[in-house]
């Protein structure tokens, strides 16, 4: 079995073991399912995965798309990748079945996606903004709408866009320009405008394109409350169904990345001869706020990405440090012994466990917040709703963040244990590496994240949020306790490290968010990054003391055989191995908050 | 005045107020110099960098090296480049006089390159590699490989590489294989083996090529011991000077790496045919050995390429981020302000900090360590020579190690700052982390040079080397203390935790070298990039005091204009940041070294 691009036996417990995921099935809206089902809809992204995906990652690498007579060109194998996608049926996975979906948990949806993000990613981002675009209808969209764009984008026929960012506002959302003109009929507006960084904005694999536009009825206050969301097809869609006439949407250019070469990306010219036409979707002056509701989503289905990059790098790294002989141990003198493999050095295994933290825990939250949104969605009493709510507001931002700057330096590690092998193109991870350096920077930046996380999500609601996170935690460190009461107190250190650490972190929150009404928010935010830094270490201990706790409950109660223990091991001694090497670098990083540093915001232009 | 490669005060503060280079006239070596000749020739390496290097930067990059019927394609641009440098006399510019030098100190030999590299670090590698090459050959050659060989490297009509690694052997010299049997001429050997990695090896730019080779001869010994040095030319030279027949040297194949495309890189086969001589260059069995009297040269090389790519993408970051308009500061409610440069953004200044303390910092460290191989080959006292070397040695692994990886911090923070577009081949900050990425694998991996640090250089001569560190950062604690002493205390707070964290080093070090009696290497050398962090950060934090406690006392004596107070300010700014943000991140680490941290070395295999 390969596991390159993912351990299926890690999968299974991140899903059972930690999440518990059957639980679910007591919600009404997964009741027809079993765990059988959840599997075969693993097994079969697998091997689609597998089969359709990984083989022509290097190949959409090498052939980036390009421009011949107006039309994209791409490899033919992405288009068949996506095919066998959307037959399958995972574009609906999470749908009602009312309109034709599996009502699958939105975590099986996500696990399924972590076989494809680790296969190919930029094959299967056509799908991902798909799915997005999809979302957005179904959740604003008239009936008319849901029918005309929303089935097709579910079976694939149509693809779907997100177009936010322009040349001149990128993460300045408040300053987009496009503009549109109300006509005669009612809901459909002129459009013209030009967008920028647009992910699969033309291609000629789908009948159509749907594209989910940012832009400002004319007249409209300026800032965000002045934007409004409309779908904006390739080619217009009449009211049954057929397509029509071309609707003035231009590819004005293609961006060439360092990575991700595989989608097409974009800069896009509406309606230059005056002819787009564009359906608003939702309120008038919504255009942001319905784009949030899906925002969540969207960051932890990028930060999915981020960590599954990381994990299929850690796995490509593994095998060939278990492989390539090289050198000997210090204090070897005989030069005729024979060479041992790299994972015998020390410091090679520390470059692993870089990466197997970062990928096994990255997933583990990454799934933790997708099953917080079938909670949020599912779950029979309110509170909990709302809680599931207030919890996944303040993890996402820390997963999207904290999670894609860890998942690049797992990329870098795994570089460094391939050496020159792996600074060249005939292995692929120095493309995992160039991959994953988009993801700090789209679907906001990691600075916008961490102003999120402190200047908003640690705030809202009177902070209900972070102190859910903070239960939570207690919790872990709770079970942990008991388990040394009960005489295994392989990890009593930890949970006092992690006790004390918690403790810290919500001084350090209440003495910042405090402050501002005197420091004001630019003073206080200007260490916005640094308070991401110390959460993120604080929720990455936390998942793995989560996993630790488990693992060692199942080794006690399990008659596991050999290759489920050594893996029950491995998860015991990676928390361990965090615990001594990551989370005591939290600590420098609370001093600074704590002494309410400057430094940064100090420094004057003319001194650089 | 164009600012994008390096900012030409900064080199003069480095130059003559931090290391105060013209004192070196006062060695007979450099009597005939003054500092209009050193200016005369930064700026001749500043023009020919610019006109020649830089343009072509982009383009070596897209156009990667190919075989076109065994012969290596290469964009005539890099010929041109390489000709004006060697025309300019930059090959042999260190050289005594005698055989056509400048005797020019080798500081400003490396200040001089510092251009180059920033400029186009693929193309000025030819010449990099063959000063190394001719570097060793006039170490240990005879006259008569001096007179063929190194006098047409010095004047750019050859060309020299190095040839150590080989496809099973890239960090293990330990185990290369290449065979050399004597021949009826004594000194002349027949060669037969494979080699990997070689930066150069074929081309056609210039008329030969001399490799420096590592080999076995028949019947040697197995380990570094068995090894000797061989110069093998692509085409043999005659006594007289005169180009023969070819050498049977061929190019196996090119090597597509991920950056520093514009060098190509090769696999070699020598002697396929049988018919492959070499001449030994030093005694048999002292291969390595004469390698490495060269190794601190060619470290610190690698290392002020790293520096160089970090201080070029600084510097395109920061005019980016004071031309970019995006965004408002936090509590600025109304959008139609207009928006600031993302300068003003705290996070900005952060993302800049990090790569202005890593540039400037990097540059000041590796014109030191230049600094020191002066000292150690002309100052007329022999103990003085002694401990400029022994100071060396201790440096060489953590410029090339620390720095390195610091580098690319610096370098994926300009690709963040820049955003989307950052990401894009439209700007050259991208390749510059790519081009970079090279750095922490070649000349010793950064996890070799750790445990040459920690298991090597931190013990020999009973620790001379560090001592003499220790000693260089008590002084500029003094010089600080001295400063707040006459009044000025802006810097006092950073002497005293330097002066904590110095303490600590020694304690630690101590530790760590006299536990390995009793717990072995293995367990030791476990930590040896842990401790080359802490030894980077307290070197780095010295580097920082140094420059701002210079700083100081020049904003105080010097009637300076505007421009000069503000790059003063900014010395001393940017090391009171690094003292909040950087320094304390060694104190987890020390403690990790202290408690003798085992979690790495425990992980085994089968957790993975």
């Amino acid at each position: 079995m390969s596991e390159d691009l993912l351990r299926e036996d890690d999968l299974a417990f991140q899903l059972h073991d930690v999440l518990k995921v059957t639980d679910m099935l007591a919600y009404p809206r997964f009741a027809d399912h079993d765990r059988e089902v959840f599997d075969q809809v693993l097994a079969s992204a697998r091997s689609i995965a597998e089969e359709k995906f990984r083989p022509h990652n290097r190949a959409a690498d090498l052939a980036e798309p390009y421009l011949e007579n107006g039309k994209v060109v791409l490899l033919p194998e992405v288009k068949e990748a996506l095919d066998a996608f959307f037959s399958a049926g995972f574009a609906a996975g999470h749908h009602d079945a009312e309109i034709g979906g599996l009502q699958l948990p939105w975590t099986i949806q996500q696990a399924a996606f972590s076989y494809f993000k680790a296969a190919n990613i930029s094959s299967i981002a056509y799908a991902f903004l798909t799915i997005a675009a999809a979302n957005l209808l179904l959740a604003h969209g008239t009936a008319s709408q849901k029918r005309r764009f929303l089935e097709p984008m579910m079976s694939g026929r149509f693809f779907g866009t997100m177009m936010l960012s322009e040349p001149h506002a990128g993460s300045s959302l408040s300053d987009v320009r496009t503009k549109a003109v109300p006509t005669a009929e009612e809901g459909v507006y002129r459009i013209s405008g030009s967008k920028m960084w647009i992910s699969g904005g033309q291609q000629e694999m789908s009948e159509n394109i749907v594209h989910m536009v940012l832009a400002r009825i004319e007249g409209a206050p300026a800032g965000v409350k002045g934007l409004s969301l409309f779908a904006i097809p390739r080619y217009r869609v009449a009211e049954d169904g057929s397509i029509g006439a071309d609707n003035d949407v231009r590819v004005a250019g293609l961006n060439h990345k360092m990575g991700y070469r595989g989608t097409v990306n974009t800069v896009m010219a509406l309606g230059e001869n005056g002819d787009c036409l564009g359906e608003i979707v939702g309120e008038p002056g919504r255009g942001l706020a319905g784009m949030f509701h899906m925002m969540n989503e969207a960051r932890i289905g990028v930060s999915l990405g981020a960590v599954m990059l990381a994990y299929t790098g850690y796995r490509h790294s593994l095998m060939y440090a278990r492989e390539r002989p090289q050198g000997r141990h210090p204090g070897e003198k005989d030069p005729a012994s024979p060479q041992v493999p790299l994972i015998e050095h020390a410091d090679i295994r520390r470059l692993l466990l870089t990466q197997k933290t970062a990928a096994e825990g990255g997933l583990s939250l990454a799934l933790f917040t997708a099953s917080l949104i079938d909670r949020q969605h599912n779950h029979p009493d309110e509170a909990v709703r709302e809680d599931s709510r207030r919890l996944l507001d303040v993890l996402t931002p820390v997963l999207k963040s904290w999670f894609s700057d860890r998942a690049l330096e797992a990329n870098t590690a795994a570089i460094q244990i391939m050496g020159g092998y792996g600074y060249t193109r005939d292995y692929p991870v120095e493309q995992f590496w160039r991959d994953n350096r988009l993801n700090p920077i789209h679907e906001g930046t990691n600075g916008i994240q961490a102003i999120d996380l402190l200047g908003r999500k640690a705030v809202i609601e009177g902070g209900r949020g972070l102190d859910l996170l903070h239960t939570e935690i207690v919790e872990t460190i709770a079970a942990t306790r008991a388990q040394t009461e009960d005489g295994d107190g392989r990890l009593a250190a930890e949970a006092l490290m992690l006790e004390a650490m918690t403790s810290r972190h919500r001084q350090v929150t209440e003495k910042l968010t405090s402050a501002r009404a005197d420091m004001g928010d630019r003073a206080v935010l200007a260490n916005a990054t640094a308070y991401m830094e110390f959460t993120g270490r604080v929720v990455e201990s936390w998942v793995w003391l989560r996993q630790a706790v488990i693992a060692l409950r199942l080794l006690t109660e399990e008659e596991a055989g050999d290759e489920r223990r050594h893996f029950l091991e491995g998860k015991i001694h990676a928390c361990r191995w965090y615990f001594a090497h990551e989370l005591p670098r939290a600590g420098p990083v609370a001093d600074l908050l704590d002494r309410m540093d400057g430094t940064s915001l100090a420094m004057q232009d003319v001194w650089f």
